[in-house]
């Protein structure tokens, strides 16, 4: 998994009937402080993550593992919200 | 999922037979105010995509979650066309 | 999929029995004008291909989906020769 | 398998109930002297690993292959701890 | 597939039971001369190859599919030795 944050959301009319009711949203990878770094991703919502949570995004297969995206043509899943990291013995990231 | 733009069309006449019939576009993975970067890769189009267009693209054995793409030999499917992105509540991405 | 140049060929007498009699063609990814960039990789070919020509290439489990490679142990298949590709109104590459 | 050291551990309260229980720690990938470089990612533990532990983590559906992550969300797992490594005829690591 | 050379061994005595007996080797990934580049990873060896012999990887699920692989947690497998190697015409590799 990688350590995300949500940063935005999509809007898309025309898409695969599997994905209509799915809430993607934009997220970027972070390193272990929660700082984003790299472009953004899309990825579905089954946690009911907001803009600026800190999130773990699962991709591939393993994305569809999920009662909300079973067999559906999605590669990343967001399936947690972050509370706290803790690297090498310190708290590196807390939610506020 | 990565947000692409739609750059342009490949034309195949010698391919495996379960992609006859297939529409293969060439697109380019951008950032959120829909800039391309980086190098070109190809996926089946699902939604009537065309060039110009920004759309999400799933990779792997996701791309083979659709209808059309079922059990097929592609990795790479575009699933949604973007009307609008917006980050850190500023729409960064609109369709003209 | 990838764009790719298939640029050489591998000989592998010792080879788990599953790709016996499979065709292991080096290839590269190229840009969209079929100009190879980065590190070759290998792929079973299923259309014929040979030394010179661009392909598309799909990975992971997507590579096992042609008749020739169901259920082997090969990441990467060739599943289409391209005949020609077009970038923004503009042809970037035809076969010779 | 990427070789990798434990750094960290994360706490999730909210999460989808198939990774309830799972132990999610912290990993970053590291050379053959177990030199970590890189960004960190997240792997469930299988092996009762800690923090400073060198270990082996697989990724994708390879991840969904034990006991312990079958049929879930997960795309990384952390499934051996290293002992000792030898490159090239020399040890490169052994566990302190 | 990845052409890769074999660069060492790993031990690991607390690993996941479905992975007992399975011979790990650290690889790296090599160009058309057989010359590795970049950082170590680990497969699972089903050709008894040793340290110095040139080889092909497969990842993913890909890394599944051989008799000895099947069902394991592993995401690469090396499944060719490779005797020869040819680019553009000429023979970049050959085993000593």
């Amino acid at each position: 998994m990688l350590i995300a944050k949500v940063v935005g959301t999509t809007v898309s009319t025309i898409k695969d009937e599997k994905i209509i009711g799915q809430k993607l949203l934009i997220v970027r990878q972070t390193d272990e402080n929660g700082e984003p770094f790299g472009k953004p991703y899309v990825a579905v919502d089954t946690v009911n993550a907001g803009v600026g949570d800190l999130v773990l995004t699962a991709s591939g297969s393993s994305a569809r593992q999920t009662t909300i995206t079973k067999d559906r043509p999605v590669d990343a899943v967001i399936m947690a919200m972050i509370d706290s990291l803790e690297v090498d013995g310190k708290v590196t990231f807390r939610k506020g």
